[in-house]
């Protein structure tokens, strides 16, 4: 479905990419392209686990520089392959409501006509202090730096 | 996805119905129709809205014998026509995590090779407090009836 975005509750990155949207697909859905630019440099990601189907795992934890580990755990809701992938930490693999919901993440791609890709990702918080915890813990900045790492990725690595 | 079961987090309803996967589906996925027998007698449904998509919402609201009325919001998260059904409350319409989660739900159909259905359906918990809740609720019994009384709307409507 079209998401629907409310300034108050939801935090939304654009971009416009040079590469196609199955390159940006290929990126964001395959584990061991994720983790090499998913983790804002100089943190790392030392563990990530894709099953790509609707309730299927999506598992990452981000490393900070001095060791520190931050575990994610969620399920994917939506997989359209070159268009829109959807997931959240509101659900563990299999749909069990988790017991520290945060957000619901929707990922948009779309052709721009010349080869390349309209970028929108979305942040979808329960509530407006979710909103502005997630900003306050840099998620401009942090998902920003993120979309140029992967597009640094997508050319060094020519996907 | 095959659902899991966890029997600590979980409640499972099994029934085998006389009627196709197809009749099933019809009485679960129309509000005109869930609203027939989606509720114990003697209570009723006085609202009921269904947008049958991945994301969309469900909405529905008891009403009890003596007029209390008990909302429930959520989306659904799979639609699978004639064989499988998972919505949440956990997610409100467009994925947003809601600040109530309480189960997913998950509705099996499976044709039984003789022109029935074998039907199942789980409730998933996040936690063995939740599973514990819904049971002394009446879950079996809540379920067993209206699973009843769909068999009855079916029969007495010709769907």
């Amino acid at each position: 479905m079209k998401q629907n975005i409310d300034p108050k509750l939801d935090l939304v990155l654009e971009r416009h990419a040079a590469v196609s949207p199955a390159l940006v697909w290929k990126a964001w859905t395959n584990s061991k392209h994720l983790s090499q630019w998913f983790a804002p440099k100089p943190w790392t990601i030392s563990k990530c686990e894709i099953d790509l189907r609707p309730g299927g795992k999506l598992e990452f934890v981000m490393r900070s520089p001095d060791g520190q580990l931050y575990p994610n755990l969620g399920c994917y809701l939506e997989i359209v392959p070159n268009e829109r992938l959807v997931w959240t930490d509101a659900l563990l693999p299999g749909y069990r409501p988790s017991a520290e919901p945060f957000f619901t993440a929707v990922l948009d791609l779309a052709p721009d006509g010349k080869g390349g890709t309209n970028y929108t990702a979305i942040a979808i918080h329960r509530d407006e202090d979710g909103r502005k915890k997630h900003e306050a813990m840099g998620f401009h900045e942090g998902w920003g730096q993120v979309y140029e790492q992967m597009i640094e990725f997508i050319a060094t690595n020519k996907l």
